[in-house]
């Protein structure tokens, strides 16, 4: 028999293979950046705003005038001009005059507060204020968003919507992003064809190039298929080595049967350069998985099962992928309370796959289906951890479900 | 003074208006089609698995010949084949015979349990088994995961990875999946300016389309920008109308200043079979914002303010994105204790940024910013809502994030 790893000794592993590895990058604009992470720190070269800005619709004018307003007695002020939004005004702002301002307006000089439309009345030429207006109200100064020097964006920040609005803001077009990672996908089995090919008796649809590829494009990856491979040593080396040639990452799923997990443990020891990390984990589902280094990429056996093939993508494929991309765990739990009871006996560490309903509470449902099963992946939002120490969740008990 | 409408009654207006939007579908091949959401229920028109199968590697016997079977006195069988996985066998299994079987083999006839290799010895063609097996032991039955008519994948369900293998698992190639939403968005404002333009003084570079596009990406629609529009009604009017030609929905963001907003409302009003929905929201921030029909379509006023403007995509634009393709909202809340106390005064339902931060347990610090910081919205991982009868929320209450 030989030790299985646990799979926190798995994530250490990869975290001390894959912590360098050299991602190129590659310059791209601004809005097909999103999602993907940034490659530099990116500093402003300007001031947002580049001016003095009005937040409001309103009146520019100096505030100390307007100190003793009040209902009954308001400042009064003449105006002088409207402020075009998009143009430096004219004219500046003297005592006991205002202007009209728009949002997003150029505040005249010596102007130092705005005073919104709805606190005046506009009379004959005449502004009538009955309100004290405070220094700097309804004001943003240049700069104040952010300032010229600053770093706006961090290497390795991921670009969501709101990073790309900040680029949009300081001028950039175009980012330097980290490629995507390359991904290829290979599926071995004697009894798996391809959906072109006839149903005969003894034969299963290939599904897990379909799930890893897919899952691939939820991760912002790169994935290529390279089809389905019998048992064949030959072959499945070949295969391999131009795999690992196009990508960073290959992924062979398949390896559940004896035959063919060594047939992928012999394939990846073949290549010049490979070191075998791990050859079998201690969880369930996913014992027979394979994680092997070549150079400097990474090579994954993955167990046939559709079910056990998705989890150990999602739990570590995603976590190289992280490694590789200097990501924090991305942020996927709910808490929710158990709606019936399980039994764990495996002595490994057991992944339950569950179903939320969401209501008052969130529930959380066991799923059960034999090992094999792919529906049972159709209606699992997620899955809880149960400790190889643990026999077992009580209902009512409070879980932590990793999404899916 | 007008009366605003509540985020609520915004909602309901929503779902009235557009719950029968009838968006078109399209054929995809199976990996384009996934985070899609299916146009129709699929049936499975074969049996998954659609053989008797193995879903361990040992060996094929009948069960009842090993109930008396002991450490001491195995239950002993000859061999007499092996099953060559993705074949079908030509022996079938006798009384007192076994035959070997990989995981994913086709169980020969007679056979009724698979016994796993580990509780087995094998020698001079004979084989040990040491412990009772089980009717049915470690076989997935024809039809056990998927039933030939079940309905797998019903319409309106999204495509996630699982529901793509599951299509796989039952042999489909391509899928009919709802066309894409097609957004058409517009900028506008005097003072907006592309970033292939000079910056000059009381100019600032355009967001927003920026931030509404990738936004899109997010909820896989499909968006196309229409460029920067100055405070002209004519120029709005035939943008609008030959964006409202080619999307499902426009954006039109910008109208924060009255007369920006003006102008916006007077544009859609001119348009055949227009109707204004919502003309003002009693919600911080997005006060000014416009939603209206416009024959079966959906036209957005957002506002100017880059931080307001995402918000309100995220709070209202998706809402709709929802409706319209029949999903529930989607789940991407966390219950958070807030770091610091805030209070609240406008009167109206309030959305606060915040910033999470994970330890022990997730704290949600609340960011401030002055109307239309951008940079507030790179530091937030969500919002919380402050209802309008509530003046703040105090440092250690429990409360809900949205992420964003």
């Amino acid at each position: 028999m030989k030790v299985l790893k646990t799979y926190f000794e798995v994530f250490e592993i990869l975290k001390d293979e894959f912590c360098n590895f050299n991602l190129q990058s590659e310059k791209v604009s601004i809005q097909e950046a999103v999602f993907r992470i940034c490659a530099q720190d990116i500093i402003a070269d300007i001031d947002v705003p580049h001016f003095d800005k009005s937040t409001v619709d309103g009146y520019a004018l100096r505030c100390e005038e307007t100190f003793e307003a009040n209902d009954e007695n308001p400042a009064v002020f003449e105006i002088v001009g409207e402020v075009k939004t998009g143009k430096v005004p004219d004219f500046q702002i003297q005592k006991g005059q205002a202007a009209r301002i728009f949002t997003g307006g150029y505040v005249p000089q010596n102007a130092n507060s705005i005073v919104m439309l709805e606190n005046t009345i506009e009379e004959d030429g005449k502004l009538y204020v009955f309100k004290p207006a405070k220094p700097g109200e309804n004001i943003l100064k240049k700069g104040e968003d952010i300032k010229r020097g600053d770093i706006v964006i961090k290497k390795y920040q991921k670009l969501e919507p709101a990073q790309i609005g900040v680029l949009a803001a300081i001028g950039k077009k175009e980012v330097e992003v980290f490629k995507k990672i390359r991904v290829g996908i290979v599926s071995t089995g004697d009894e798996i064809i391809s959906q072109d090919e006839k149903l005969d008796s003894a034969k299963i649809y290939d599904v897990n190039s379909f799930t890893l590829f897919t899952s691939c494009y939820k991760e912002y990856a790169l994935p290529k298929m390279y089809g389905i491979v019998k048992d064949d040593f030959e072959v499945l080396k070949d295969i391999l080595f131009k795999a690992l040639q196009e990508n960073d990452i290959v992924l062979i799923s398949g390896g559940s049967s004896v035959g063919t997990y060594d047939n992928t443990l012999k394939a990846i020891e073949s290549l010049k350069d490979s070191k075998v990390l791990v050859d079998g984990v201690s969880i369930k589902p996913g014992k027979p998985t394979i994680i092997a280094k070549v150079g400097i990429k990474a090579v994954f056996g993955l167990p046939g099962h559709p079910v056990s093939c998705l989890f150990i993508f999602n739990f570590f494929v995603k976590k190289l992928m992280d490694i590789i991309l200097h990501q924090q765990d991305t942020f996927r739990k709910v808490v929710a309370k158990m709606k019936t009871s399980i039994a764990t006996s495996s002595g490994r560490t057991e992944f339950v796959f569950v179903k939320l309903h969401f209501g008052d509470e969130i529930l959380a449902e066991p799923l059960y289906g034999k090992s094999g099963s792919i529906n049972l992946l159709n209606n699992a939002s997620g899955y809880i951890r149960v400790d190889a120490t643990k026999t077992g969740i009580r209902a009512g008990d409070i879980v932590e479900v990793i999404l899916i």
